[in-house]
């Protein structure tokens, strides 16, 4: 990454720094929210959306960021920034409360964290390429609650991605390097994957999981969703299981941060890397460079 | 608290600290377990046990935590202590690992924290008089993949001990104070209070729900059922509902800092403070003066 020498990389309310407080409840509970944001030239891509989603979840957790300020803090924090990358906000409910308890609104002083980093590189090309899709046996739970945000309780997504390294420890003679695995619920619905979100076409149709119940709701997945309404077609959001995705003529994963991933295996089942996918993938890019 | 006035109160793996760093993964992604553990004159209560729960927990989130080292810096930082007061460890994976993944087992540093808190105090003598019980909306999921153990993920928690603020408020005028509510989950199953577990005795016999799907074993819990033993009872683990309770002639919620409270009151139902709930909470009080 081209950044400037002496940028500070974090920051945590408005001023440079390497650490949070140990009680914070970030750190106690997972008590906040996060987004990663790609910086392509400097710009975040999305940002409005990004914050709109950080919002909704302080909403919905009560937690009373000023939205104001940390879109002001971002802009400050980007200002010396012209290179690629990725942007990590973080939102906790700060300090205090006895135990479980959340502090008072009064009392309440929410901590905002900025981070940057470099793009992650990914072996072999899979914008282009496509991956093979790993089959994650760690299930997601059910709730309602929490579904749909980016919240700061990711022990689920922390143990489907090491099944990918134990997987990827296996296949070091050189089959494959895992980039992506599939998670499922407990009635064996797709979800997403660990980092990802997931398309299917299957009869000329676009389907994607629904994730009232479990999952994020993945910005780059409501891209894909508006772009294929303006391509005058629909996705459909709904159950979706493994029948729908090895009966599927084109799959592919997509995030904010590495775009569009064509999926070309799964579970012994080959795709090429499809029109309709490449359709999306060029606005994705239009996106970038546009 | 009459710990020494300079004394450091928190420790962070063996030295004076009060931060953890920005990309420690028990504040990204609530990667890690903790134990809040009672001290009596300074002398931390169930102390093998709580270790052996954390160790259990580390051992199925695969966090090469190293015990003896954690067992010598608890000693170390315990030696000065003679008050009463709480003992919090904390254990993260640490830093690293690229987004989600952990990090492989030889770049695995976790980090230990020990934490040093008053007694909390609790108004109305909850032990001796009882508490009501808040009937919380919140529901806990079902994920057995991380039922039991006491990790960093507990907005669930969070949530539901916020409803009992939002009661508090309400109440102002003095009906009450909630000092502790009951979750259950989405089958309609009692599985715990927000910061304990519960006992429900009814036809002679004492219950406990069962925390294979979601709740944390906790080590007053354990306690009890030994307890129980030794009286030449059993306790049945199994599903719970409120039908159960409500036909209850005694029921207690418990952990290891409060130890065992009665409950008194849920729903409109009111019980008196029981003699076989008494008889449990005098083999406590042994614990604490034996």
């Amino acid at each position: 990454m081209a950044a400037a020498e002496n940028l500070p990389l974090t920051w945590v309310n408005g001023i440079a720094a390497g650490h949070v407080d140990l009680a914070d409840r970030g750190l106690a509970y997972g008590d906040g929210l996060f987004e990663t944001i790609r910086l392509h030239h400097g710009e975040p891509v999305w940002l409005p959306q990004h914050l709109e989603r950080l919002s909704r979840g302080a909403d919905r957790l009560q937690i009373p960021v000023d939205m104001s300020q940390l879109m002001t803090e971002i802009e400050q924090f980007l200002q010396p920034v012209s290179s690629h990358g990725v942007l990590k906000l973080m939102v906790t409910r700060g300090s205090g409360g006895r135990g479980y308890a959340p502090p008072l609104s009064d009392d309440a002083a929410p901590v905002r964290v900025l981070g940057l980093y470099p793009l992650p590189v990914y072996p072999g090309e899979p914008a282009t390429n496509g991956i093979a899709l790993f089959p994650c046996q760690t299930r997601l739970a059910h709730q309602p609650l929490l579904a749909g945000m980016k919240h700061l309780n990711r022990l689920e997504q922390v143990l489907a991605r090491a099944e990918l390294r134990g997987e990827e420890a296996n296949a070091a003679a050189g089959q494959h390097t895992w980039l992506e695995g599939v998670c499922r619920d407990y009635d064996d619905h797709i979800i997403c994957g660990t980092m990802s979100n997931i398309f299917i076409r299957a009869d000329n149709s676009w389907f994607t999981p629904r994730l009232d119940r479990c999952g994020i709701e993945g910005i780059c997945r409501r891209f894909v969703m508006d772009t294929v309404e303006r391509q005058g077609e629909q996705v459909a959001v709904q159950n979706c299981n493994d029948q729908l995705l090895l009966q599927a003529s084109e799959v592919f994963v997509c995030n904010s941060v590495f775009g569009i991933w064509p999926v070309t295996e799964f579970a012994g089942h080959r795709w090429p890397v499809g029109k309709a996918t490449q359709k999306i993938q060029q606005s994705f890019n239009e996106v970038l460079n546009g």
